[in-house]
């Protein structure tokens, strides 16, 4: 099994040597460009993706033509165009490697193999996806109850990484805020 | 059981007589008053509430006083404050009754037993949890992509009791318009 995604599954779940081997085969590598499209508009989404190096950006495309980043899915953590992979519907955004990675794909249909045929894996699944609807709450509600300023202070808090590794542009539309606003927000820490 | 939560798990989950009988002792009824408060600001929200009759409202409260409805919970739904309630923490949102209601309570400690006991009761979870996900990345992405013309349309097709039924101050601040927006939309239809 690649040893990234054995990190992220230790002390989730015990797996038998069938399982481990059952797992390492339904997790597909895959090596992305800088930029690379995953998942364009209107694409439906087929994989889970877990990032075992590099970055993906899930965004939407307004209709004046910017883009509001939506998610961003960094090394040891998996995600992908939500909705439209679990509803296996043309998805409203899009994904995107932002620097060149390395991803392991697991298709709809394996992930769903997995939850039946593995002990604790959908116990897996299902907290997993408690933490990753608690933080998209916890995100919409920093934007209503909380200034450019608070915001920055979480994101420095939570995720340092991301303000040191991407664009500054990415972390300004995240956050929701102006450039000029967090140039100025990281020139007070 | 009672019919209203018969009639939710009926083609989600099928239970044995014994199981019947312990989720029916797990949900605790519960009587409310119009505009009643059950997670006051602050408190830990120890309860799923699943809603028999009536409605209930999640709210937050902004630094200068003005509310913002987050999620409504109608009549065979369920739902809680959730970050607060799967992190048992303080919450930052409010959980009101809007309506005089009949409520169905599951605490965290009978959500986890059942998950645990019965067999299916944590992917009948799993798949609700992915439902409630999408759901809220849908309405962030209609606030991102929308205009409010067509987040009217979309809820007047999807939840045309909300509109009907609940104050307009209160369909206003969900829908993120002023009064005389949705009135005029309203006109429209």
């Amino acid at each position: 099994m690649h040893p990234a995604l054995q990190t992220f599954l230790n002390g989730k779940i015990s797996l038998s040597p069938e399982h481990e081997e059952l797992v390492s085969r339904c997790f597909k590598q895959k090596l992305t460009k800088r930029n690379e499209i995953l998942v364009p508009h209107g694409a439906t989404a087929r994989y889970v993706y877990f990032v075992a190096k590099g970055c993906l950006r899930v965004f939407l495309t307004r209709t004046n033509g910017s883009e509001s980043t939506r998610f961003l899915i960094f090394e040891g953590q998996m995600g992908t165009a939500f909705p439209s992979f679990i509803l296996q519907q043309p998805s409203s955004a899009c994904v995107q490697s932002l620097e060149p990675s390395e991803l392991l794909l697991l298709s709809y249909e394996d992930r769903h193999m997995l939850q039946k045929v593995v002990p604790g894996w959908e116990t897996m699944d299902r907290i997993s996806l408690e933490r990753a609807y608690v933080e998209s709450i916890q995100r919409i509600e920093s934007f209503i109850t909380m200034d450019a300023k608070a915001r920055y202070a979480l994101l420095l808090q939570n995720n340092p990484e991301m303000i040191l590794r991407l664009p500054s542009k990415i972390v300004a539309d995240y956050l929701g805020i102006s450039q000029e606003t967090l140039s100025r927000l990281k020139g007070k820490h």
